[in-house]
């Protein structure tokens, strides 16, 4: 992920310049918003995107020495008389739209040689992040930072969203408990059971239980965080989707993974989340292995918070989770540098540009 | 505690019921409000099992599938000439005759096969409850989780209040330090010093710490949780309680043990106290043990707060803990779930009830 | 550090009194308030000594059984016309004639017998506090508790503030990079690369990384409180400072080493920082060494809280530490406490005075 020590010598060489400040990473960077709310009942959601963006993303990312291509926000066609399925799950046809849209876009720019960022949106956008990005990589390993498991089928849903179904549509197991909705026909599960792996759960449904437990599916709830730490936690992740070699990872951040305190401008905050430490630390974590492709960020609801300043400390943190995903770090490894000036070297008088970033 | 898969399975044929949801446990639980005050100086501690009631804790312990008992809130006699004993400790036959009816309710209570939970009230009023606990279960063991240790003797004590100083008369090895007040003498030693462990201690006075280091009872200071984390201190706390044998678990929770952020409502807050994620991981460990027997949540003061939110955010975690410490889970375990509907199943129609608590 | 039980008796006995409470630590404590904020450029820096001393910490540290000696507030000749040097480094003659007034009193101070603690003020006055306890102690070692490295060179730094560069100035290995400033000319390097350890960083400037890896100096990030835990960071701490020794130690504060939401009234804030626990646990570590010799703390500006709570708060922060790193223990050591009183025994009439701290 990080150009050696030679390559960024030889950059600095190229460019003729005396600065020897280099980006650490030359990551091009795919930037596609999402703005569709209609998993979930509460609007707002789909403004995240353009709070994201407006928080300074995408200079963010630039200075971190990334290439952004922002594809945009994209339009979802309004589904008309979208009928609830049995009863219960609500505007299939509207989410199976959107994210057949969204798969398409996020396959065509991992293709293209891209890292990307989805923008949401409610957490049923999943759906078409993880299937576009399995479509161009069929061995993906998904992290997926939560307080809820997001994996109720549609026989089980208890308020009938979609948002906190995505996973049992992707997961090639449990396709036999999963009806057809209307609107999902394109959709083909891509995961296996033991391709993902749950961060930060705190509020998961009995039958979401049942399901965990008996489809072995691995997960850290806050109670494993609190017992084990997030260091161990980190480490065991990566042992379980890589241990029997590298895969291409999927992030995906349901931005109430944090505590209510840092993240109070979403639609299910949930007490007792993760700290800011320990968000920026599964970040980092996945940053050093070199191996993200797609991140997701999504639950962010800017109508939703209690002020400006609950909107801002939302919006900020999920900025703060992207760019260490790209590379920002607390401990100032963002660029090499490569020498120090000294007092009457020639460097001297460029000391001001050598280290502005 | 939980109930065996073959049981759930035959509970759920002898209702004759499709319904494949079992609640994972059975407990029969009595509520015993007791809103007394007279331990400290400060009104409104009184006001706290209404409080605690009002914020739904009978709905969310039958939600757990807990047969709730609830014995209303206790009314003590007031005792007028209430004497100062020694020109220091303050309302002794007031706390004493309290205490006396406390300890012969939770005696009836347990007696009759109920786990019990008392709302206090001041935690004076753990001289009544352990009293009454340990009537009918002499070996003991007490979880004291709480910023202060509440063992001063009426001789130490600086401030007079006697809610600072329950667990010196409860003690065998303390009585030759503790002289006789007016309105204790009905009391009885119950506990022997090995028989309780604090956990959050972060506000000591020099001759609590005394009475720790010289008759050496266990004891988990906040210093020790930073220590060695909250999953270690659980472990040795069970370690020392039920080394040598089984027995039940006596959990007094005051509510200023956890940090006044979390619990501002209280009248003797003290910074740097446990998390909230701390305080439901404590609770989840006592309730899986299946040994818990009585609990008291104490020192939820309704009038202490300043403002309506952190009233809230402290009685609500009042709930939380007595909830956690009854099976609800971070995990999504609190019920039995049995089987999965297929689409096209029997059971798709009815999907909406089986998950339903 | 304290006095062993046989001192302790027989200086109750000298003082003939029947009381059994002895201070656990008979420190001698300089206080010296540097008022000094040109190292920055936001205005209120210098108003951090008043509100410290506000906030009762003589009354503090005399109730811990110190000996405090007030130096009061040191005043500062104004430099006028100070010029900037490079283009770019900002006050340097104000800076440097400010520290040589530290560095004189710090060292008159120490060579007295006292421990001392400086009030800043910001950070640049390491300067002069390292440099005047080190002409007293040359061997010494620092913990430098911060969010920043503050080791930028005046040919590196970005934002020309001198609060950003102190520790550049006293690395020997260092000095080569370093340029004479005007108002620096008394000021010598004192401390090797091995001499200090960092506690916090999570704000570093990729030329001070540059610095922290090529020259090997030891620190600990908050990524690395995240990994190994405080109670490691300061295990490690030690090993590096005292392991071939016991030497004095110099321990300097920033408050923003603390997360904003403890520590909001300061200028430089950085989220993700030391919980207030973290910081107790640091204090009583370096309190129990028996080591410190000298302390800052700085970065305290009253003119920065959003309000008075926020600016009480972060003073209140900053006399907890102090206390702590003199002594103040969360298990209530602060004091001997020889013997519990007992029932009618010649001491209970004087039970009041006995715990009276």
């Amino acid at each position: 992920m990080s150009l050696g020590t030679s390559v960024a010598r030889l950059l600095g060489k190229q460019t003729g310049s005396p600065v020897q400040l280099q980006r650490r990473a030359a990551h091009s960077v795919a930037l596609i918003g999402a703005p569709f709310s209609r998993g979930q009942k509460r609007n707002g959601a789909d403004r995240g995107p353009a709070a994201i963006r407006n928080a300074g993303l995408v200079e963010k990312l630039s200075g971190l020495g990334c290439q952004v291509y922002d594809f945009g926000d994209l339009t979802f066609t309004q589904v008309h008389n979208d009928e609830v399925y049995n009863n219960k799950v609500k505007h299939p046809r509207s989410v199976g739209s959107a994210n057949r849209v969204l798969a398409d876009t996020v396959h065509g720019a991992v293709t293209a040689g891209h890292s990307c960022v989805t923008l949401g949106g409610d957490h049923s956008l999943a759906l078409g992040s993880i299937s576009g990005h399995a479509r161009h990589y069929p061995h993906l390993g998904v992290i997926w930072v939560d307080a809820h498991a997001d994996i109720n089928t549609p026989l089980t849903t208890m308020s009938g969203n979609l948002h906190g179904q995505p996973v049992s549509f992707l997961l090639r197991e449990l396709q036999d408990k999963v009806p057809p909705l209307p609107g999902f026909s394109w959709l083909k599960p891509c995961l296996s059971r033991s391709d993902i792996v749950y961060i930060g759960l705190r509020d998961v449904d009995p039958a979401e239980h049942y399901i965990l437990k008996n489809y072995d599916i691995q997960y850290f709830s806050m109670r494993d965080i609190d017992r084990f730490g997030i260091q161990k936690v980190m480490e065991r992740t990566f042992e379980h989707l890589l241990g029997r070699g590298q895969s291409p990872i999927h992030l995906s951040v349901d931005i109430d993974a944090f505590d209510p305190a840092l993240a109070p401008a979403t639609g299910t905050p949930v007490k007792g989340g993760l700290t800011y430490r320990e968000g920026m630390y599964i970040s980092e974590e996945v940053h050093n292995t070199g191996l993200l492709s797609v991140m997701d960020i999504v639950e962010v609801n800017p109508l939703l918070g209690a002020s400006q300043e609950e909107v801002s400390a939302t919006v900020n943190l999920a900025v703060d989770v992207i760019a260490t995903c790209f590379g920002q770090t607390r401990e100032g490894a963002h660029t090499v540098f490569e020498e120090l000036p000294s007092p009457g070297s020639p460097d001297e008088s460029d000391s001001e540009q050598q280290v502005q970033i």
